[in-house]
């Protein structure tokens, strides 16, 4: 049996994905900045990808630019904010457990003179308004704000920077790296109040290696890729038209937003009221955390040779994010929690097309490790 | 008829990438920074697919780096030296007829502060070393030089440039754009002399959206797209697994460059044979420029009006690049054309797929039209 809870990581393209990608490189393989049969064809397909990403996060599909990931996105918005607004001000804000897309980019502006606060978060990982309303100040230029953290499933309170913004009058722009929330909570920009989201294609099933950013209408970017002036200039590059018409595919299939959510907080808890026999399982994620993303602690039992034992048995899980191999985690450690803990953690994140099934065998399998890994040290 | 000309542009994937793509969205859709079986399994299938690439250099795998096209290739080997090199020189030597991915770049680190000397080219679109030697001085830090014009397949002469930098013992290091060279003539980097090539995918009936950088052992380059450190730190963001071994599946199809070159060359020479008979017909390419780019001037006749023209008939060629639409090209400018036939140039390029019968039928388009489009002027 193979069963894939990694789903964090990256996640199994849907068969519409698969054929739309295909279709992109046999029928409609032309480029769309061409302007002949073969570039038109393209620029329709690439027109009606943009329009699926747009309508997935309310958005005018002026607002959405193609990236080759999230990655991309989040250096492309902090980088292009950044170099935008360098005159205003000086000072950013950001988190202690942001995706090291994120934490990295922060480093190299902080090299480069910017003064970078990064917020401590609470023991469910989760940073608190009054931190954020004392760090935002009046020459802020920017704040970046995950929305859901990759390792633990916490949800940010991204609604309260706009407001923390406001009151100071800051020109701050809002930047908000979605890429574990896309696709499986609702993310309205308006309402979230943001200027820049980063999206990403293969955590939401579809390929590897494309991503989007949604950049509110007005708000100053100056490109980070330079190149043929693609995208508006926000990104440079001949056009990815077959992961771009294979994110759309994948986008166009994430239609049951509720309904996928309340599906997948069921395995979760099924999967904690079986584990809840283990006297040393310590759950980290904390409950009203996103439940895709479930971080757990056999505490004894070090993370990795639990992984090992569930690939072994083909289960897929990871310890930490796939970005940070060979680290302790950051985001644990934010939390504060005690070091056996974060050496023992594994995060199991699961999809919508993960099964009861699987789930129970999940549960079998980190019965069974426990015992015997528990008793063999 | 369906006659795609626009090879330069973009090529239609063979069936091997495209099987290759899918497979990677199936069976093998992994992270390979997953430390399980289904990220081992990707793993093995990245370095497959990057020893395919350093074969097809004949450079090691660990100076192979994936990246999402030749824009990025371009952005990280030009920005990545100037950040490493800063502090050891501030010229920047490069050609008036770079892609905008290298001159775009150029244009912003002069913003920056850095002395940018952009080399002529003659009437042939050819650099001359005498400018080059002239050019790289003691404190440059960086060569940048395509190896093939995207607009008129001019070569440029390389391997001169590393004895231009031994000659005044700078610190340069070189940078090669063979984004439209590569699968076409063979590239070794120590024959070249160079520190940094760009390639890109899908000019080479790969899929889009997938690129490498080779960067020689030893090289100094700092990072410029940060976050989780994929590709030893050269480039990070989740590795994009389905393009890059579709990128590899097309490289592996490349295997008769000099048959493919000789073919290509007839089909060329038959081209221009048949079109002899125009009295208007302006060759703008040099005799031996690469011939799979072929540009010519229907003097009088707009190119946009013949591109239209035959695009009508089922036919794709292009003006100019596809990167620079609406512009007069650059490149036709620095070769110092005259104005009417810069204004009259079409761009026909071949992929080793194009066939006689293709061929015939252009021709015969491309007599049609003079025929038609003048008298109707």
């Amino acid at each position: 049996m193979e069963c894939y809870f990694d789903n964090s990581a990256t996640t199994k393209p849907v068969e519409a994905a698969v054929s739309a990608v295909a279709l992109a490189m046999t029928e409609n393989y032309g480029n769309p900045s061409s302007l002949h049969i073969k570039g038109d064809q393209a620029k329709k397909l690439l027109d009606d990808s943009r329009r699926i990403i747009a309508n997935s996060l309310s958005c005018n599909p002026n607002e959405i630019f193609f990236t080759s990931g999230g990655t991309e996105s989040n250096n492309i918005a902090i980088m292009g904010t950044a170099l935008a607004f360098k005159r205003r001000g000086n000072r950013i804000v950001t988190t202690s457990i942001e995706h090291p897309s994120v934490s990295e980019t922060m480093n190299r502006l902080e090299e480069q003179g910017f003064e970078i606060v990064r917020l401590p978060v609470d023991k469910y990982g989760v940073v608190r308004e009054q931190d954020l309303f004392s760090a935002v100040t009046k020459d802020t230029i920017l704040v970046s704000m995950m929305l859901v953290n990759n390792e633990v499933g916490s949800i940010q309170p991204i609604s309260a920077v706009r407001r923390a913004v406001k009151r100071v009058g800051s020109p701050a722009q809002i930047h908000c790296d979605a890429v574990q929330a896309y696709g499986k909570i609702a993310i309205r920009p308006m309402d979230l109040g943001v200027d820049l989201i980063s999206v990403s294609s293969h955590k939401v099933h579809g390929p590897k290696g494309q991503g989007a950013l949604y950049v509110k209408k007005g708000t100053k970017l100056t490109p980070y890729i330079l190149g043929g002036g693609q995208e508006e200039n926000v990104r440079s590059g001949t056009h990815a038209m077959p992961t771009i018409a294979g994110f759309a595919a994948a986008v166009n299939e994430c239609n049951s937003l509720s309904a996928d959510y309340e599906y997948v907080q069921s395995l979760k808890d099924y999967l904690l009221s079986r584990l809840s026999c283990l006297p040393n399982l310590r759950v980290n994620s904390y409950v009203e955390a996103l439940p895709h993303i479930l971080s757990i602690s056999l505490v004894g039992i070090p993370s990795e040779v639990l992984r090992n034992y569930l690939s072994s048995e083909g289960i897929c899980v990871s310890t930490g994010s796939a970005c940070s191999k060979g680290h302790r985690s950051k985001v644990l450690t934010s939390m504060d929690l005690p070091i056996p803990v974060i050496d023992s953690a594994i995060r199991i994140s699961f999809s919508r097309f993960n099964t009861k099934m699987e789930t129970e065998y999940l549960a079998d399998k980190i019965i069974e490790a426990d015992g015997l890994l528990r008793k063999s040290k």
